[in-house]
């Protein structure tokens, strides 16, 4: 059997696209199975789209659509699974329910549903089951005498609900009906972080093994907002990994194979045991080297560099893309973030897209950094304006007095420095009609080591789900991989907020070694005091972090989105609440 | 038997308060059964908090010190139900599953787990099911011989999943067990919304006519972020209120209620039938009078004027609490939205708290925006200290041609003021350790009418959540009750952003009647082209909205929490994509 993989990358609700990708394949395509992701449809994720009538009726027009194209198609050998909505609908058009299914199209008869999604993620950036119903049990589906066995997405991981594992129901059904399975696919719209393949492939080979039969996974390609899908479809059977397609690249994979042999003895092997962990832990593969003493956070290696670098490459071009910008802008300070977002714009240009960046010195800014800021320029063929905010920053302080009678100093004094740069690089956007890219790390969203409406702003935020460590770390793999875009000193000098004198971040914040390690055990391990001091840390750091991260709230909810890189990130999939009483991550008990 | 309701208003994870509460109950309280909200153990909404190591440990020694106090009680005839969150943990202490669940504390046992919440609302700003696995069957609670059938909050309500009912289940559970039910009790965290407690009150009645035994509702007081608790807590018998609690205040009420007459013969009345509509159109009560051509926005009555002023105010004072403010401050621009701000923080004020206003005219601000300013100001004894950004603009724009060799003009130029003012109040807000109080209101903050990072700025948005339209009415709400505390210029001059020459927003938009029907229309009908047609509106008005609100998303995605005070508000509760092909929303076909 010929199959197709259509690793698609529409816009979410472009019904368009979708309808001329459809008539393509039935027009043009190859005879064989024709596999599109999960929603393939509409695209994910849809959010409250998938509530609003406009948006219900246009893709109900679509529905239509296709069917009224089947209609007029001569019989031809082509068959298609795609993910798409089932809605039922009350009087009045308001959905009952959703259902999240896999819909088989042929040339002779109008679309069906064949499958409904049974389990629905809803942790971390999932609310599937805030807009979707479960379905009910695991469906062989056969098509030209050969038996498949469908799932959607999520459907393949292990849960820990211990109420049904959709593989192991597969089997059970196919024992019963006393059926060889020939196939398995799986429609997904899974969405990437770094590491995430290999767990997938590992996980579907474990699937081949116990379902004994090649197992085909379709992922979707796209940046929405914050969330990224790779595509990175693939084909494995048993152990061997059969096919892999392009990341982060819409692609139509082929592969032939070969279900003849239907007859052949259905040896009840001894099945591999499906395991069934899937904690909240589990879920966010924590980087800490617990070995170390303090532990300390696991470097990113190579391959991690290169995922990490492509998908930010991908995310800022997509959301540029989807948002009708061409240009970026970006405020080089001479430090480490500004010039590693502009040397990765840099890689990820497309023909018609240029980036500019904009250098604002104030008082407290270095001629070095001058110097470094246009020397990353000049190296990377960037235009750069330099707009010093030192006379702007006398005169708010001259008018301050005038109106308050009063010196602008201390905190007051740093913050509008910060402010007056996110307005002027505003400015400098809309006049030239540029897409502005926030620059902060992860380390500094973590403890409010920023100033709102000042280094925080932004459309879209780059390295917001990188620690420094690992801005330090990327950077010096991009020098390595391509020609040292970024000036080594920028990469060596103490980081600084400039916005006072001869101020250095660690003044501040404890070392970003052990502040990053620390920040990883509070948001991906979720640890207490407790488990932090066991890991090496002292206990004033420890609090010192938990009291910064607290305080912090408030500037990461009116946050950008930050390109997701990790498992567990700022952002959609991040939701705590500003005011509570915090005194329960520091009220350490020595006794216990 | 004595029934005390505490409607309790602890900050989420203030496990002291909550210790010395229970402590108190039992070392002062009176005889009889005490009643704390749904979660009185650990407040409402927790959302990933209540996966953090730091925060289970401490409310797990929260049970262990409650526990170790019951241990030492002497026998007293008091019964505590409180809500509570069931852990089960892995040997990691990662949760493997959470219930919301009602504890029984007496001082004779140790806490005893007593039901588990069934029906977890998922919807909205509810995210329930992330968190929570909910409970298998109904209750009916024995104690002092007196049956008690338990619920928690979302339990009393219709659902549209037609799975089950509990009302209806524990009616049959009653029947089978050959048991009278002489109470139902109803543990809550409900959030306000303006009208909600008409609702409340009128579903009770059924319940309590339905089950024949009456009904107390215990709702938890508080402020989070952008959702309020209102307290509310009440008693029905049948269709009687028998008491009812205060609005947005702790309290702690007291009944007694007669169960002697055990042997009453429980003739079978036929029950009224129990409703189960309960869609996604329902939840939102959309406010729109559809008799009239075009349609309008339903008029705010002075009854929901005064519920909605009290939460504003509430929710203000909270949020600043909480924290730890106490001074306020409001950006006067001589227009409606930011002079309501100020009215009702005033009236909103504590002993200790206080407001100042900051007034900053630009070029095209009209010289009666300065008086009535002013006049406001000194109406309410506000200080108020003017700093004009005249200066400032002009000084931007002589540094800006002088770095990029071109003026800044047009949008770009209009966005500079509102920046400046958006910095200039921060540094303000700094210098006195105040918080800024954004003055958007829902019908801006709906069609993107404002500045990011400009007049969008602030800490907490108090008129997020009204249309301009309602602006108007609650102002003259308040001046009718409260002594003309807006001037009645700033009600009925022409509302303007002051951003250019004689600029009115109504040359950008359509009239604010026909604007706020149509957004109401949008956002809580999810109507689509054709529906808005058939209410009167035109074709192009309709699709300038939609145009205006799809190109916003991003601006609202990095707005401050807005005081939540309708079914469906802009905020957490509300989830769109920022990239997405929008053109479903326009693209309607005349053939329909």
């Amino acid at each position: 059997m010929n199959i197709f993989i259509h690793q698609t990358d529409f816009t979410i609700a472009d019904f368009t696209s979708v309808f001329n990708k459809i008539k393509n394949i039935f027009d043009n395509g190859a005879e064989g199975l024709h596999l599109l992701p999960e929603l393939g449809l509409t695209g994910y994720p849809l959010q409250d789209l998938c509530l609003q009538k406009p948006f219900i009726s246009a893709y109900l027009n679509l529905l239509n659509q296709i069917n009224r194209y089947l209609e007029k198609q001569k019989d031809k050998n082509i068959i298609v699974f795609t993910g798409g909505l089932e809605y039922t609908l009350d009087i009045n058009g308001v959905p009952l329910s959703i259902h999240n299914v896999i819909f088989e199209l042929t040339a002779t008869t109008p679309m069906k549903k064949i499958y409904t999604k049974r389990l629905l993620p809803n942790y971390d950036i999932f609310d599937e089951k805030k807009y979707f119903t479960s379905g009910s049990g695991p469906v062989l589906w056969n098509c030209h005498d050969t038996t498949i066995a469908v799932m959607i997405c999520e459907d393949m991981w292990p849960t820990n609900t211990n109420q049904h594992i959709p593989t192991v129901e597969i089997a059970e059904l196919a024992a019963k009906e006393n059926k060889k399975i020939d196939l398995v696919v799986n429609l997904s719209a899974s969405p990437f972080n770094v590491g995430k393949q290999e767990n997938r492939v590992k996980r579907a080979k474990e699937i081949s093994q116990y379902l004994q039969a090649p197992f085909v996974y379709v992922n979707r390609v796209g940046g929405e907002d914050e969330i990224l899908f790779d595509g990175s479809s693939f084909v494995v059977k048993c152990d061997q990994v059969l096919l892999e397609g392009p990341k982060f690249k819409a692609a139509t994979l082929e592969i032939q194979l070969d279900f003849s042999n239907k007859n052949e003895s259905r040896h009840e092997k001894q099945r591999p045991q499906m395991k069934t962990d899937n904690t909240w832990e589990s879920l966010y593969y924590p980087r800490i080297d617990l070995t170390n003493r303090p532990a300390t956070l696991q470097l990113l290696s190579d391959n991690d560099c290169n995922e990490i670098l492509e998908a930010l490459k991908f995310g800022v071009r997509e959301y540029a893309k989807k948002c009708n910008f061409s240009k970026f802008l970006v405020a080089l300070s001479g430090g480490l973030d500004s010039s590693l977002v502009l040397a990765i714009l840099k890689l990820s240009l497309e023909k018609d897209q240029s980036v500019q960046a904009i250098f604002m010195p104030g008082i407290f800014s270095s001629p070095v950094s001058y110097d470094l800021a246009y020397a990353q320029a000049k190296t990377l063929g960037v235009k750069i304006f330099s707009m010093p905010i030192k006379f702007l920053h006398s005169a708010i302080k001259n008018v301050y007095k005038d109106s308050f009678g009063r010196e602008l100093a201390g905190l007051a004094n740093e913050n509008i420095q910060s402010r007056l740069r996110g307005t002027l690089l505003y400015a400098h956007a809309n006049d030239i009609g540029a897409i502005p890219i926030n620059t902060s790390n992860k380390s500094e969203i973590a403890v409010g080591y920023s100033t709102l409406y000042g280094d925080s702003v932004g459309a879209i935020s780059m390295l917001g789900d990188l620690y420094k460590t690992e801005v330090v770390t990327l950077a010096n793999y991009i020098n390595r991989n391509f020609d040292n875009l970024i000036p080594e000193q920028i990469i060596t000098r103490k980081p600084t907020a400039e916005l006072r004198e001869n101020q250095a971040d660690e003044d501040n914040l404890p070392p970003y070694s052990r502040l990053d390690t620390i920040l990883e055990a509070i948001l991906s391990y979720h640890m207490d005091i407790k488990d932090m001091l066991q890991l090496g840390f002292e206990e004033h750091e420890i609090k010192k972090v938990f009291n910064l991260y607290i305080n912090s709230e408030y500037k990461r909810q009116q946050f950008c989105p930050i390109i997701k890189v990790k498992p567990k990130s700022f952002g959609f999939g991040y939701r705590v609440p500003i005011t509570k009483d915090g005194r329960f991550y520091t009220n350490y008990n020595h006794k216990e």
